[in-house]
């Protein structure tokens, strides 16, 4: 098969997922609770949650269609923390479109994303439906619970001066590979997956998730950015601790680095717009960039290790053709 | 058994409620998510919702202490909703003391709330543990769901000049009603009890849960409620639409009641202290007191007949006793 063929295949999987979350609280009342709920779940994006957990169904021989519910629940999920994560970051926008306490309120974005989670719950299969929904609740749990962990984290490091690679694993590890593992345990319950493959689908989805967000960190800093509505530097305005920052804070030597790192951390982020060119050049100076690069591909090079002994099939080829799409994207 | 022996058994079951929820996340990392949620729930309160719970089963022929998670399960759902409209209505105290959001920030709230439902759901049975562990599931994230749905219709009212007793009644039932229903019917599930029981159990909870709201609006003008940390009036210097002021609309003729409520209505609240008197005369006139009590008397009186063929034992007993426990409260 082709790349094209790959690419249409997820395709397939996505409009099942955009028909299903169009469909999920139509015409529900009251329609200040269902309106905003509707307008959030229904802004695009590239739906890899769901559409992994259904790929996972696949590759372990089961039938993809049969995780679309539960594949819908970890992105109505993912969204409830999206919705609330822009209240604390007080982001106005996502995905060039007005976030919801933008639009309402925040009190209309606390009650959309609570009310998502019983949403999210009801997709799950009972045990009369599916001999391992116990696993497959208490997967979702797990994932709900390490993702408010990763969130807290995430916030703890705002006023952290000392970050380490380790602090700064755990928090992603959390943050943002743990859906991607929920995706994956999931899709294989579903697919009726033994432990032993299901195990290598959590590796591989935990090296996804952490190659992902070190290359997110990079792309912050790509001209790309702005197609997503987001200003080229975000993340170092906003003071994030990126695996950027955190590298070279462990590379500097000489004190005019020290002191603008020093200057970042003091100040929570960079002062204003002619500071990023410096940073930018202390990064290319300290070669950050080509760490963060060559970490990502490590960890997209374990992913694709862990899936190594699986059985092939179409949904085994689509999980090798996702690490090289991700590993290529621009945005 | 006399009324100190009830109030000795619902002092038990409510001692191990708070002993579980003293351990639930003790310890746990990281202190930024974690110790507002172990503030948050030791902050004491009647806990009716799990002891109720732990009733129901008894009073089907179960063990009450076999519902004792699941009750806690419902109470960290109670709480989960408590932290985020102390948000969304900026409420700065609750029972006395610092609400979340104001002790620490916003973001720890909404994320302390957040999390706290994934805790809620690990304390369900799987169905190797209970073999109606589906219904409590489903039971259970109907509450949630419902209750989201209460506080939404709550908020609306704000905004919307109409509101009539239907509608009233038809918030109150999930915002209020809707999580004692939720604690008897997964008691009654807990302790095996055949659907009829279970049925009896669920109207006897929301009548409980509407006469329980409407007692409560009239309790907001008692000199009790001082002992609670709120002012006299809280309700009515917040603009909530009660069932006194709905009773009051719907009987008001002479122009200068008229006027008052309309005032009320357009400015969301009373416009001062000096107004409250001025209120209280106009409900004494209108006998809209007597109506409330009348009102939450019958419901009161619907709890009691719909368990009245429940086989006795001790725990019916206990669900007697609580109607008379609660019409009788003075805060």
């Amino acid at each position: 098969m082709s790349s094209n063929d790959y690419k249409n295949l997820y395709n397939d999987y996505l409009n099942k997922v955009e028909n299903k979350l169009d469909l999920i609280v139509k015409e529900k009342q009251p329609q200040s609770l269902y309106a905003p709920f509707h307008y959030l779940i229904t802004g695009g994006g590239k739906r890899i949650r769901p559409v992994l957990t259904m790929i996972c169904a696949g590759a372990v021989g089961g039938n993809p269609d049969d995780a679309l519910d539960c594949g819908v629940a970890i992105e109505l999920l993912h969204n409830f923390t999206l919705v609330h994560d822009d209240i604390m970051d007080r982001s106005p926008l996502r995905r060039n479109r007005q976030t919801v306490h933008e639009k309402w309120n925040e009190a209309s974005a606390i009650l959309t994303g609570d009310v998502m989670v019983g949403f999210a719950y009801n997709l799950l299969p009972t045990s009369n439906l599916h001999p391992r929904s116990n696993e497959i609740y208490k997967a979702f749990t797990r994932g709900l619970i390490e993702v408010c962990e990763g969130q807290a984290y995430d916030m703890d490091f705002n006023e952290k001066k000392d970050v380490t690679l380790d602090d700064y694993l755990n928090m992603i590890d959390k943050k943002t590979a743990k859906l991607l593992e929920t995706s994956a345990m999931i899709g294989g319950y579903i697919g009726k997956g033994s432990d032993e493959v299901i195990n290598s689908l959590l590796t591989y989805a935990n090296c996804l998730g952490i190659a992902f967000q070190v290359q997110d960190d990079l792309l912050d800093l790509t001209a790309e950015q702005a197609e997503l509505g987001k200003r080229i530097g975000q993340d170092l305005f906003e003071g994030k601790k990126t695996f950027l920052i955190i590298k070279a804070l462990e590379k500097a030597t000489k004190d005019e680095d020290k002191n603008l790192l020093k200057e970042f951390i003091n100040n929570n982020g960079l002062k204003d717009e002619n500071h990023l060119p410096q940073m930018v050049d202390l990064f290319t100076r300290l070669s950050v960039f080509e760490d963060a690069i060559s970490f990502a591909d490590s960890y997209f090079e374990k992913a694709k290790n862990s899936i190594a002994n699986m059985k092939e099939n179409l949904n085994t080829q689509m999980l090798h053709w996702l690490i090289e799409s991700l590993n290529k994207r621009k945005k």
